[in-house]
C-alpha cells in the first residue's frame, strides 16, 4: 500500500488541527500510524505529531494528502509548487489551486514563501522575479501570468484557537440567542481597544437598519473617537445617514417620535438628489449642506469609506461605486491593515466582505436574524463570531463600554 | 329578502369597526345600506352608523348578525341573551357562546349586564339571582348552573384604537426588527408609569432567558421600585433565579465572566435540590440561604408570584404548580388589576397569559424571535404589540428608562 | 375653515380605501362629512363616496389632500399636473413627485393620461408632444426633460382587493408558518396556468438554494413545459446551476448522496473558469459541454434571463450584468408583460424585483425566512404573497400541480 | 505534580472522544502525556490510548478527572462508585450525582453494572440487593434509598459517531436550510425501515401545526402502515385532530379551502366538550362518532398515546394528564423499547422528551424554526438531527418515501 510520512505543528492538539486531520485520512479510507507525538506543556509552546499515512492507491493517497494540507500538513520529502501559465485574460489553467482564507505559503526554489493578500477563492499568482506569490482573483489575472496549479509545494497555516478562552471562541460555538450579550459586548470593545492601541484598523460594515433604529449616533460617535478606519456599506446606509442629517427621518420615519412624518417615503428620494445636486458629499460639506451622521464623520476623521452599490438601489448617491469588479477591488485595498471586523445588520455586504477578509482577521457579525451567522459560516468565514441582538442596543453598549 | 336593522357606536371610524362590519357582510353574501352615518368632530367624541343588511335568507342574516356582534353591532330590537342549563359537570350545552377576550355584555331582563372575568374562549354563567354575568372555563361549570347560548342580546365592545397615535399602535402594525427601539421602551416606560400612577398592577410573564442572559438584575430593580406587581412564570426562571442566586451560574454559565463552570451542569440541580431540603423558597429566605435575586425581592416585596410547571421540568422546584388546572386558576386570580402585562422571552407562558387576559390589558412581548410575537397574534391576542429584541438589553433600557 | 370636496370610487369598500382615507384625514388633524355614499351591491358593481374634507388651515388640507391622492381621491374641481424642467441630469427638481407601485394617471390639457412603466420611487416624465407621461428613474432624467412636480392632477389607483377572497388574500395578512401549504400551491399553480392561458408572462426570481437544495430539476422542468418566460438571479444561482450540470455538486454538495466531495470547494470556480475559458454560456450548450440544467433549459427556450452581479460574487461568469445601473434596465425592459412573478429563496433580487414591479404584478415570495417577506412588505411591495417554506418541496410541490 | 493514568477506548479517534478529552485537561490546567495509542485500522474495530494525566494540585486533577469521566475514561486503578442515602423524601444527598443521557455504567462491588432507565439530569439509585443500578428522578426518590455521590466508580460512553458517514451525522452539523431535504428525508424513511424491521419501536412527538398544516392524514397513514408505536403530544394536537375530524376545519380554517368559516373559532371548544360529554375518545369511536384522525388511527392500532397538558390548554380533552410529574412519569413507561423519536412542529413536547431520551435513541427534530434546533441542542439533547422544514411537506414526502 503507498504511503506517505507528513508532519503537523503547531496549536494542533487544542486547535483540534489533529482530530481533523485523522478524519479526513479515515473518510477518504485510508489509516495512519502516530511515529511521534509532542504535546506542548504549556500554552505557549506548540505540539507535533508526524503521521504515516497509508492508502489504498496512489489516488486515494494524493487525495488525502491535498486535504491534509488544509490543516498545514507538510510532506516530510515536500517539492516545489507546481506553476501554469495563464493563455486566456481572465481564465485560469483548469487545475488552478483555489485558496482558503487561512494563511498560505509556497516553496519557491526550496523556500516557504508567504502568500500576500490571501482571501477565500482566489487564485494563486507567482512572481518569479522577485520571490512573491500573491492572492489574484480569476478575473484579473491576464495572459502570461503563472499561478499554483495541483497541491505540490502549498502549506496552510490552519486557525489556531488559543489556549486561553476568550469570549470570541465561547460564542463562535454557538448561534444561541440565550446568553449573555454584555460580557461579549465588553470583550469586543476590549479588542478593539487593543487593537488600537498597535495602531491597527478598525473596519466597520453597516447595513441600513443602523440608521433606521436610530442608531447612527453611536456610530459617529465611535469614528469621533477613533474607533473606525474603514467603513463599507452600499447605497442604503449612506443615503439614510444622510436623509436622517437633513430630514431627522429615515425611510421617512421621524427618528426622535418613531413616526411616520407625511410625504417621509420621499425623503430618501430628496436626499439622494440633494447630493446630486450639488454634486457629491464631499460637496455637501465643504458648503455646509451637510452637517452631521455617519458620513460626515468619516470624511471629517479620513475614515476610508467603500460603497459597493446593489441592484435593489435607488439612484445612486454620488460616490456609490456601480461596477462590482471595481467595488472589490477597491474594498481588497481598503483591507491592508484591517485586524478586526465589526459587521452589523447588513447580510449583502457581511458576505461579501468575508469573502475578501483573512481568517487571521477579528470578526464579529451582529444581526437579529442568526440565518445571517450560519450564511456567513456556510461559505467560509469560520471565524466569524455571531451576537444575535439588536443593532441599535448593540451599540448603544458598545459606545458606553468603550468609554 | 329578509333584513334587518343594526346600530354601531363608538370610535368605529377610527378602529376601523366599520369598514370590518362591511366586510363581513359582503364576504358572508349580505349587503348593506348606510341608512345615517356620523362622524365624530374631536378626538373625543365618538362615531353612529345605522345600516339596514340584508341576506338572501334567514340564515345567511343570522350568520352575519353574529359575526357583526363581535364588532359591537346592537339590533335596533334586541332581545334578552338565551340560557341553557348545564347537564353535566364540566360539559357546556351544545349551542353554547364562546367568548372573546373583549368587553362584553348580556342583556338580562332588558338591561345590559357586564360580563366578569371575561378572557378568550370560555362560556359565561348567569347568576339570574343577582343580575350577574362571569366569564367561566368549560373545565369549571357544574350541572345546573346557567350558561349562555346562541347570538342574542349580546353586546361586544371592539377593540378602539385611541385617535392619537401611540407607540403601541405603532409597533402593532409591524413585527419589523428594523425599527428604532429605544423610543419604543421609553414609550413603554412613560406607560407603567401612568399605569403605576393610577395603583393599577403590572404583570411581567418571564421567560428563563431572562436570567441566562444576566438580566435578572434588572427585573429585580424593578420589582425594588414598585414596577412589578405579578409575576408568572415556570419552573425554569425560578430554578436559574436561585441557581444564579446561590452559585452564580445559570445552566452552568458563569453569568460574570460567560465561561461554562466546571460541574455546572448540575447547578441547577442542586438549587432546586436545596430548596426541596429546606421546604420552600420562603424559608431559604428566612434562614438567610437565598439573599438576591427575583424570587427574593419578589417575595419580600409582596409581589404575587404564580409559577405554572411544564413536562419539561426538572424537580420541580418547591412552589411550582403542577396541576395545569390549579395553576390557570391561580393566574386568573392574580390577573385581578392588571392593567398592563410585560412578557419578556417566554413562548409558552405568554401564550398561556395571552388566553386569559381581557384585550383592555395593554401587552407587549419582548422577544429576539419574531415567531413569538406571530403565534400570539395567530391565537387570538391581537392587542400585544411586539418588539423584536434582546430581553437583556431591552431589560438593561427599560431599568434606565424608569429611573 | 378651508375645505375640499374630493370624490373616491371603485371597490373602496372592500379594498378598505375609503376607511384608510378616513384615516389620514383625521391623523393629520382634518374632519369629514360623507356628502353621498353608493355601495355596490353585487361582485362587480363599484362603490362611490363624497366627501367634505376640512381642515383647520390651507397647509394642513393641502397636505391631507396629496395623501388621500395615494387612495385614488379626485378632487371635484380639479387642474392639469404641475410640471418642472430638469436642469442637470441625472437631478430632480427639488419638489419632484415620487411614484407609488400603484398605477398612475395624470392630467394633462384636462384629460387623464396614463403613466406608462410605473415602478416605485421614480419620477414622471412628461411627453407634452404626444400626450403620453412615463415612470423615469432619477439617474436617467436629462437636462431639458420634464418631471412631474406637487399633487396636481395626479391620480392614483389603489390597490383593490378584489371581493372574492382568494388564497393570495389569504395569505397577505399573515406571515405564519401555520398554514396549509398544500392549498396555497395549488392556488399558485391555478393561477399561473391562468396567466399562461392569455399569454401572459410569468417571472421567476430565483436565489442559489434553489440549487443548494437540489430542485434545480423542477425548476428546469417547468421551463420545459412553459410556465417560465422571464428569469432574474445572480452570479450565485447560475454558477451553481452549471456546477451542478457539470460536477453534479452545488457548493461542493454531491446532490445526489448529500456528502461534500473531495475538493468540492474548486467546483464553483471550476464551473466559473470553464464558461469563461469558452467564453459565454450559449457557446457551451453549441458545443455541447453544457446539456442540463436551468440556464440550458432556459437558453433552449427562449426564456429572458437577467443576471445581475453583486459584491459577493466570484468569477464572474460570462452573462452576468455588472453594473448596476445596466442591470435594473434590462430587468425593467424584461418585466414587460409580466402578469405574475414567483421569488423562491432570494432576498437580494426579491427586493431589487419588488422594487420594479408595478402593484399590480401578482407576486408570490417563498422563503423559509419570514423575515424576507417582512422586508419586502417593509419596503412598500405590499402585494407580495408570503409562503414561508422550503424550496425544494415548493418546487417539487408546485411542479405536481402542473401537471 | 499529582498524576494519575487513565485509559479510552472506543471510536475515541472517529467521535472525537480522545481530542474532546485532551481540550479538558488542558482547559482546566492539567497537561498529559500519551503513553499509547493505538488507532483501528478498519471501520469496526475500535481504537485505544492511555493516557498520564498531570495536574498542579490534587483538587485540579480531582476535577479534570470527573470531567474526562464524562467521555468515557477509566481510571487503571478504580474505585467502587461512592453511596450515600437518601435522608427526606423526593431530596437527594448535597453530592449525588447527576447523569447525563448517555449510557452509563457504575462499579458494584468491583463489577461494572449498568445503569437502566438513563436519562438526562437524574440521580443513580443503586439497588445492592439485586446488584442493579436506575436512573431515578430527584422527585421520586425516598428516604432509606441508596444514590450515587461524587465521581468515583462511573463509567459514562460517550456518543460514538459511526465510521461510515450518514444523513444524520451531516445534519447534525449544521442547522442550515440550505441543504437537500428529500435525500435527508429518504435516509429518515430508511432508518423507520431498518427500525421496524428488527421490531423496535418509534417515537413520533407532535404539534399542533401538523393538523393546521392539514398535515395530519400523512401521520394517520403512517400509523396504519406500521410506522408509528408511541405518540406524544398535548391538547392542542388532540383537540385540532378530533376538531378535523369532526369538523373539517383546524383552529376554524377549513382544511381544504384554507378559508376561515363562520363561528370556526368555536369548533375546537366544541370538539373538547363533544368529547368531555361522552366521557372519552375511545367512547367516541365505540358510539361511531369519531371515525377517522390521528387519534382515531392510534387508538385502533393500539399505539400509545401520552398526552401531556400545559397551562395554554382549553378544556382539557378528556385523556391529557394534567398534572406534571405524572405525565412525565407516563412518558418514562412509554419510552420503553424506543429506539427512533421523529418530533415535528413541537417545541415544548420536543425540549420535555429531549430531557428524557437517552442519547442512544436516534433523535429527528423538524420545525420550520431553527430556534427549536438550537434549543434542543443548548439543553443537551445533542444527538438531535435538525431538519428545518415545513411540517407538511416533510410529511407528505416521508409518506411518500416509506411506500
Amino acid at each position: 500500500m503507498p504511503s506517505e510520512v507528513i508532519e503537523l505543528s503547531g496549536h494542533i492538539i487544542d486547535s483540534w488541527t489533529l482530530p481533523r486531520a485523522w478524519d479526513v485520512i479515515m473518510d477518504r479510507g485510508g489509516n495512519f500510524d502516530v511515529e511521534e507525538m509532542r504535546v506542548g506543556t504549556s500554552k505557549t509552546e506548540t505540539s507535533y505529531a508526524r503521521l504515516k499515512v497509508t492508502a489504498p492507491n496512489d489516488e486515494t493517497l494524493e487525495l488525502i494528502l491535498s486535504e491534509l494540507q488544509q490543516f498545514g500538513a507538510v510532506l516530510l520529502h515536500g517539492n516545489d509548487v507546481q506553476i501554469a501559465v495563464v493563455e486566456q485574460n481572465g481564465v485560469l489553467p483548469s487545475k488552478f489551486y483555489s485558496t482558503t482564507n487561512l494563511p498560505t505559503q509556497v516553496r519557491l526554489h526550496g523556500q516557504w514563501v508567504n502568500v500576500e493578500n490571501i482571501e477565500m477563492d482566489v487564485a494563486i499568482a507567482i512572481d518569479q522575479a522577485n520571490n512573491r506569490a500573491y492572492g489574484k482573483p480569476m478575473h484579473e489575472v491576464r495572459a502570461g501570468e503563472q499561478v499554483v496549479t495541483g497541491h505540490d509545494g502549498i502549506r496552510v497555516q490552519p486557525f489556531e484557537r488559543a489556549r486561553e478562552r476568550e469570549s470570541f471562541a465561547f460564542m463562535q460555538s454557538n448561534v444561541s440567542s440565550e446568553k449573555a450579550k454584555v460580557l461579549a459586548i465588553h470583550e469586543i470593545a476590549r479588542q478593539m481597544k487593543e487593537t488600537r492601541a498597535h495602531n491597527s484598523k478598525i473596519l466597520f460594515v453597516l447595513g441600513p437598519a443602523v440608521i433606521h433604529t436610530g442608531a447612527g449616533r453611536y456610530v459617529a460617535d465611535l469614528i469621533r473617537r477613533g474607533y473606525v478606519q474603514v467603513i463599507f456599506g452600499g447605497n442604503a446606509i449612506i443615503t439614510h445617514d444622510i436623509e436622517s442629517a437633513l430630514f431627522g427621518t429615515s425611510l421617512g420615519v421621524d427618528l426622535r417620535s418613531g413616526e411616520q412624518v407625511e410625504g417621509g417615503h420621499r425623503n430618501h428620494l430628496r436626499a439622494i438628489n440633494a447630493m446630486r445636486a450639488i454634486g457629491s458629499v464631499e460637496q455637501a460639506i465643504a458648503t455646509g449642506l451637510l452637517k452631521e451622521g455617519i458620513m460626515y464623520e468619516a470624511l471629517q476623521h479620513n475614515v476610508r469609506v467603500v460603497l459597493a452599490g446593489s441592484i435593489r438601489d435607488d439612484g445612486p448617491m454620488p460616490g456609490v461605486i456601480n461596477d462590482m469588479q471595481e467595488a472589490q477591488k477597491q474594498m481588497r485595498q481598503a483591507l491592508q491593515g484591517v485586524e478586526m471586523a465589526v459587521m452589523i445588520a447588513s447580510m449583502l455586504h457581511a458576505i461579501a466582505t468575508g469573502n475578501l477578509l483573512p481568517a487571521t482577521v477579528r470578526t464579529v457579525v451582529v444581526d437579529i436574524n442568526p440565518s445571517v451567522v450560519t450564511k456567513l459560516a456556510d461559505r467560509g468565514s469560520f471565524q466569524a463570531a455571531g451576537l444575535i441582538t439588536d443593532a441599535e442596543l448593540f451599540l448603544r453598549e458598545l459606545a458606553e463600554a468603550l468609554s
